[in-house]
């Protein structure tokens, strides 16, 4: 049997009575002192999966996730409930519980989402975003070889292969472009391929594109919906981030995710807070 | 005190138990069998509004619907849960349920959103999609004006002055441009103003943009979620939705909203399900 990858420890729970499993947050998956929202998305994702794995809907086909408070390294608890069992799809609810300062029960994340198979959906491909002209990964930015300063506390990157099309990390150095968009290739460093819980994760794995917009400080997510369309193929993914609606204090952020096949197998919007 | 609006009445919901409400769906909005999912949408919202009315977050900001089966004329159950309550913003979750053909309970739509304060948010807009140029609403073509084949079964029109580009509307003699795009106008016949409910209804009352793919039949709405991004001023409102994603029997569709002031109000992607 394999090892476990990184990937697949940090997002595991395990049974723990009726609709409940439990799982733990680690460190590693920090951004500042929340947990990445992809890695905590992706742990809820897997979690319901398992409610529904009778139900013949393997696969999340669009999730929903509510971010109330920020996830904290530590255990998790995990409760799940079968929503509708359909023919073609299923629906399921799933929140993440951390315990509060005094012991007590604090929801951190709730989510809906829908289920079917992947396997399962006819091969057409009647349109699709094309993957946009940009530099191989080899000839992109590693995040990690950004400025101390820009990326001290994410200790996600630790876990990622993450590159940026230096056209868009012009922030790093102080030049946001101004456009809102930010192009990148992910993969796993210990070679973990893509599914669609990686591709959870990876909505939510750029950094945020306010960025580019000259807004400094973390935006915390909101809410991020994700569809995922197809089973990602092995190798690297290319992800865009773009926003088009800075205001009022809040963004929407869109990611695109593409396969190694140049196939748009993830879709994702956020609203996020603009830091003040 | 003026007159209900037709919108009013059709969403409108009367407590009828500790976190319960009732309210009454009826022939007028119904797209084919099925009432239309922004309608669907908006008494959620508005009845997630009661529940939440005494934290002094009044407005949808964001809000998920996940749609479980089709809605249909008669009587609605609404339950609604305040799921935590913040400083800045509220969350709770609103399901709509309706008898079934045994006098059981169905549930019809589930939905998760966040409130807030529109009107507390600040009036910065770093960034915002401009409205497309198109004809103004006195040169585009009255959906009402559509070839009856087109439109039979299709009750919302009678409710809606919803104008279409005709530059978007050669799918109604045929001709889809293929591009993925329709851009209209909508106001109320009556008068009813836009407001945070009508935009949700908005997001999702433009003929299907699969239309414009070559696609025909209804897609039915997976999942949609909508992001009110400020309290549109009185008018016309201006809308377009896009689809760069129509493969393996689903396709994105995403809706801008824009107010008579050019402010893009509000934001919403859906996943629907293409007809087979």
């Amino acid at each position: 049997m394999p090892e476990q990858s990184a990937f697949d420890r940090a997002i595991a729970t395990h049974e723990s009575g009726p609709h409940t499993r439990t799982g733990e947050f680690t460190d590693d998956w920090l951004i500042g002192h929340a947990v990445n929202g992809g890695v905590a998305l992706a742990m809820a994702g897997s979690a319901l999966a398992a409610e529904l794995g009778g139900t013949g809907h393997p696969d999340p086909f669009v999730i929903s996730a509510y971010y109330l408070a920020a996830s904290s390294p530590g255990p998790v608890t995990v409760h799940t409930e079968t929503v509708r069992t359909g023919r073609q799809v299923a629906t399921g609810e799933v929140s993440l519980w951390q315990d509060g300062p005094e012991g007590e029960p604090v929801q951190k994340v709730r989510a809906l989402a829908t289920y079917g198979s992947l396997d399962s959906l006819p091969d057409d491909v009647r349109t699709a975003a094309e993957p946009p002209p940009m530099p191989g990964p080899e000839d992109c930015t590693k995040a990690l070889d950004a400025p101390a300063e820009a990326i001290r506390g994410v200790n996600i990157l630790h876990q990622l292969d993450l590159r940026i099309d230096p056209a868009t990390a012009g922030w790093a150095v102080g030049r946001p472009s101004g456009r809102g968009q930010l192009r990148g290739w992910l993969r796993m460093p210990d070679g973990r391929e893509p599914d669609p819980y990686l591709l959870l994760m990876a909505v939510d794995a750029m950094p945020p594109v306010a960025f580019d917009l000259g807004v400094t400080g973390w935006a915390p997510t909101v809410e991020l919906t994700a569809h995922v369309r197809a089973r990602p193929a092995p190798g690297w993914l290319q992800i865009v981030t773009s926003s088009r609606n800075l205001a009022g204090g809040f963004l929407e952020e869109d990611a695109d995710v593409w396969d190694s096949t140049g196939r748009l197998v993830a879709q994702a919007r956020q609203l996020a807070r603009v830091p003040g």
